[in-house]
């Protein structure tokens, strides 16, 4: 079902405390848990994994800047 | 026809459940079903589907920032 | 004749309707018929020949973000 | 003589109606005639001359966003 | 448990006095002692540690701007 | 002298009529006589020697852009 | 000692009339005698030292922008 009263922003509503994907402008990976976002989507995911270059990373937690973010797929 | 009290973004108004193209400044073009943009050209789309260097890959959403967008197809 | 009053995007007043060429700042040309603008110089257009390291591509609508833009010409 | 009170983008205003000459941040030279800016120095030229990489381009008309602008002489 | 009302920089309320990680955009990684931040993400830390290309170098205390940083690990 | 409620734009208050250097974020070293500044750096000179490359360019008057400026010499 | 009331530019209030390290996005370290600071960074540097490929440069002051600024040592 379409709404037109939506937000872009409001697509990450229903992914509160579920893993989303973050593709930044550099090219890494961040996939987490997320657990707060702002207008600026700047990001707090919680379980990260970080994927550069194949190489991945594990943090419990990380705050993203929203300006270095080039798409969302939740 | 041309109405002279049309914004750029009102190229986008008829599009909402249509499929549009966007090209990103990294030259990576992204197809998929409006669902919601703003006026910063922030976007949600359905259906997504990501080419970069003739690689595609496919998403159930996504929110893509509008200052990562060159120009937009609908 | 020479206006003191005019502003810079008062350039495109006249345009509007009629084809226009606007060079991106990554090198890319892009012709087509005016049919929005904006203070942030964001611009819609129709009937579109995109240039690109001497390939061509023609779309029948066009959204371009004003911040790409080197310049326009009338 | 000296005029304190002056603000920089005044160095402009007796270029009216005078040739100019930009240089962009890309490198490119434009020199034209000035009809109209604004305080983003967004420029409206007319009789313009581009020069990039030794190659001239003339246009009748020009509208220059300002924030690729690297210097003005005029 | 999940919050939420939390806002994305809230993750760093409870790293105040205590160490974090700063990715930065040049690649450049920090790790310090949080003593302040802000909203724009410009942070004070204590007991710095900068590492870059393997080399690391010690600092009492520093002042980082937001605007170059990456993402931040609590 | 030391004076503690001085603002760092104040450091041209003295140049004004005086020979500065300037040097912007491309390299490129531009010197001449301070007319005018306002609080975003933009700076109006004359009798301006620009000098990039090592190649000396000499202007009667220039406009710059302050975002290109990385720092100036009194 | 930890104060939570500290905003991270207050790491720079017991600097001003000592000596700071700044470290420019370009890479560039600058060192002198702070005698003014902003919000934006922005800096008045007295006796300065100028250090960018191994070459040290001198000057008596120098006016920094605050955009330029990775980070400050105080």
């Amino acid at each position: 079902m379409f709404m037109e009263e939506n937000r872009p922003i409001d697509a990450l509503n229903n992914s509160k405390g579920k893993r989303i994907l973050l593709k930044l402008k550099n090219g890494t990976e961040i996939s987490g848990t997320l657990k707060a976002q702002d207008l600026h989507l700047n990001m707090w995911l919680a379980d990260v994994e970080l994927k550069r270059s194949e190489e991945i990373t594990k943090y419990k937690d990380m705050l993203i800047r929203g300006d270095t973010i080039l798409y969302v797929v939740p």
